[in-house]
């Protein structure tokens, strides 16, 4: 057999050619802009030759700073295309976390939207490695100055004037290493520095094809990707589009409930990707402001496990089934998707078990969970450990550019176990293979040689009704190691205890995995994205500063 | 990122275990045998042990000499696993081409099926590198020991006494070469020795990932296999399910059209693949006894085009897609897939156009056409070239193990032309990547430069009212090299003469087009399978055999 490599450039001339007629629709605020697959090719193979006319050369890097539109997806396919690796900065990390990702990337050219310009030229003098700006849509005279200011900046252009003129097809190299890197996206960092992960052709060319198939994505399908292009690989979305012919449909910057109905209405839109807030604020938008969804028959879910609720009002009150998927930047990040087996009956408890899971796992990924003390655990449905995974979309080591310090390093390699990733998620699997997670392994507690789930847990002391919030983290206990304490806040006049609530948890959890220790506190501390920030609690405890009752095992 | 190699463990595995609940079912003539994929995985990992105490080692081929059943699955997917070499012998070929590829691609071990007892024993004499015979079902103590009675082998060993007792797992090995032979299937050979194609373990999760993309074949699908296992790797349908777990359903010798009908009804089969005749002969049979079969959705046509009326007759009686695939043994097989975009609107005539057509050249397969001066052709639906595809699962080469002469790998390099494979099939391919075939190469008439399809020749003559059959081929021409010969069948009475017939063909053909010479015959020679033979025709007209009439261009 021939065994030619696989790039990316494939997909683009699959996606741009013999599918030249899909398109790439990007949401403006107050409609539709077009654009087909055709053009989408030729703006690729223009952008290439500009890139080269501006010195990127090799595998230097290209970094967009861009929302999801055509220009963002033509950048994401025409750079790693042309060998170069695209570097898609995050816009959600703090302005210091941009600087320090676009340094630690090194990338020479940023594309960036207009509408982002202003943020980016605040950024641009602590980001020196950047050569050249280029500008997708107007902007004043003022912010190109703005732009154009740094000193190592050497030229801003303007995404059209560059391209225009440029020759409409390009020679993508056929003779690149398949394992060369295509692009990179970096962790968001909630301890430590954000860690960059370099995707390869091969790894997202057979991510794109798994996650087509498990998706049963086709030329059919109008796919709305909310999920940034700078989040996690894009879940793969650019290329599974490119490997399909589905069209893709880009809301630009406008995440909101209501564009995203219209959008959705508009253009007969099948199938989407993005986090559960996303959905579930359209969800209630519907139930006050109809709009015709009928066209839509799957919304992908990831970063977070959907409501059970939302996804059965989805299910019942607009025939959209909301999809469960699980992974990780350094999983490209397709790790399994929640897709019940046949032999479940639609809408039996059996068949919702399933379609709550975070999913079966794809073809190509190997799993395997992981005990305290490093041992396999089985695949029966409850027995608990920590998920690693192993195959050809996930990371082999975090990318290194010679800067980190020791301890850094130390932090990257421990993410890694005899060829495996420590994911870090900690739960079970069944015997066909669906993962059901219950923690971090960061936030389980190791009590005994045994494992208890925080947000198992949270969740059970959660249904009291006395109870508005609980957080539980594990501290150090002198017999068993670790042992839960539980931090509760109390509705308003609620006369709960410690007591009744070790009461109430009494037929809910085993019992020695109920907490002794409990505090009653004014408010769950929250990161930045309203998670519970467990570090804060588990630094007062160990600092004296919670008031802790302790509830002696009878 | 990791990169483990590409292999078809790796898809028995996925198979096997995280869809260890799907089945392979084969039909017993009266009803239904079934086993769970984790039986198959079992069995397979037996089968693996079997025949390492047999002495298969290294990249040893084992041979098949079967129908499509459970245990035929359990070899495709178990013998490339550890590491050997499937080569699933052709039951069609006539006994000396059994023999010929039997002892060129030099199996040590044949499985054979207790129906197919007895032809093996009347072949073994002439096999000398089988070692041993392991038989599938019961056979009489007479055709046991005729399996035995050749010299050289040496056990005749029962399936499952030999399984028997061996571990239920193996390490299937993790390190094997990702392009190394994992199955061989050889061409029918029509012109001259059939020839081998070894296909690897990349090939073959590559293409069963592209298949099961385009067919959005799932682990809800029941697919029927009417496609022999032995025929051009069995359009990859054992490693499509593999990778997705869709159910198998194997009608073992039961391939007519009754049996297939009761199967659907009984299986409620979803999918499935055969060439046209076999679906044909079904759709007259459900005219006239009506079965069940509305669980149907698509069935997969290749080896030929099916009949347009065919195709609208399962759609409007039966709701079932007859989808056109095309390929062949040297492409794993499949190059193209009849799905209709979603623009053209179900009915139209653009819709059927799509459909009628060879179908999209899928992902993973470059294709393109050259004239007879090897220049490439516009892809513009009507220019004509012979098909040229290259790509991860076409063949590089033919297989050859050193016994063959000078003729023969002249013969076999012939069919490449600077890594890409010469199909020898002639056609357009649309803007958008349809491809329409419309002649082989050897029967193309080239006159002056330009191509006339023979075939569309035939069909416009064979339009005629007086007309029964017509067969046009290409003979030499002092002028223009080549020129159309019309060998005509007229109906009994029919009056039609050469003048009157070219006068018909004016409107339906170019000018350059119509032949000049025309032969009226009494039969059109025909090939063993019931095509037209036209080698015998050309060398009856070289042997000045046919009574020609030349009707001079006015």
């Amino acid at each position: 057999m021939q065994s030619p490599p696989l790039l990316i450039s494939q997909l683009l001339r699959y996606g741009t050619e013999l599918h030249a007629d899909s398109e790439v629709v990007t949401w403006t605020g107050t409609g539709s802009r077009r654009m087909t697959y055709a053009e989408v090719g030729r703006q690729a193979a223009q952008l290439a030759h500009a890139l080269r006319s501006l010195g990127v050369e090799g595998d230097d890097r290209v970094a967009t700073f861009m929302w999801n539109n055509a220009e963002h997806l033509i950048a994401y396919i025409g750079v790693p295309s042309m060998g170069a690796v695209l570097h898609a900065w995050n816009l959600r990390l703090f302005p210091e976390q941009v600087v320090y990702i676009g340094n630690h990337g090194a990338a020479t050219v940023v594309i960036v939207d207009n509408t982002l310009a202003e943020p980016l030229s605040a950024l641009l003098p602590h980001l020196p490695n950047i050569r050249h700006v280029i500008v997708n849509g107007h902007v004043e005279e003022a912010t190109r100055a703005a732009l154009g200011a740094p000193g190592h900046v050497e030229g801003v252009h303007d995404w059209s004037t560059l391209l225009e003129g440029m020759p409409e097809t390009y020679e993508w190299p056929e003779d690149l290493d398949e394992n060369c890197a295509s692009s990179m996206c970096y962790t968001s960092g909630t301890t430590g520095s954000p860690k960059g992960v370099a995707y390869s052709h091969r790894s997202n060319v057979l991510h794109a094809m798994s996650v087509a198939m498990t998706l049963s994505i086709s030329a059919a399908d109008r796919h709305l990707v909310v999920v940034p292009l700078f989040h996690a690989n894009a879940w793969g979305f650019p290329y599974v589009a490119m490997a399909t012919g589905a069209s893709l449909m880009m809301p630009d910057r406008f995440l909101q409930a209501e564009p995203l109905a219209r959008f959705i209405e508009t253009e007969r839109i099948t199938t989407g990707a993005g986090v559960p807030t996303v959905w579930n604020d359209l969800l209630q938008y519907l139930d006050t402001n109809p709009a015709d969804v009928s066209s839509c028959r799957m919304l992908l879910v990831g970063g977070a496990a959907a409501p059970p609720a939302m996804m059965r009002a989805y299910q019942e009150r607009h025939g959209i089934d909301i999809v469960h998927g699980w992974g990780m930047t350094e999983t490209s990040p397709v790790g399994s998707i929640a897709i019940a087996p046949p032999s479940a009956e639609v809408g039996s408890d059996e068949y919702w078990r399933y379609r709550t899971a975070q999913g079966r796992i794809v073809l190509g990924v190997e799993a395997r969970l992981v005990d305290g003390d490093g041992r396999e655990v089985a695949w029966d449905g409850s027995s608990v450990g920590e998920v690693e995974v192993r195959g050809p979309w996930i990371a082999r080591s975090y990318y290194a550019n010679g800067t980190e310090t020791a301890t850094e390093l130390e932090e990257m390699t421990a993410k890694f176990d005899d060829g495996w990733l420590r994911t870090g998620d900690v739960g079970c699997l069944t015997r066909d293979g669906f993962l059901i997670l219950t923690d971090r392994a960061k936030d389980v507690i190791k009590s005994g040689g045994e494992w208890i789930s925080s947000v198992a847990l949270e969740n059970a002391i959660m249904g009291h009704p006395d109870v508005a919030e609980a957080s539980v983290v594990g501290v150090p206990d002198a017999k068993w190691g670790e042992r839960p304490l539980a931090s509760v806040v109390l509705k308003e006049g609620a006369t709960a205890t410690p007591e009744s609530l070790r009461e109430f948890l009494g037929d809910k959890m085993a019992r020695w995995q109920i907490p002794e220790r409990w505090a009653l506190i004014d408010a769950v501390p929250k990161t930045s994205v309203g998670k519970f920030d467990k570090k804060v609690l588990r630094k007062r405890y160990a600092d004296g500063e919670l008031d802790v009752t302790t509830v002696e095992i009878r």
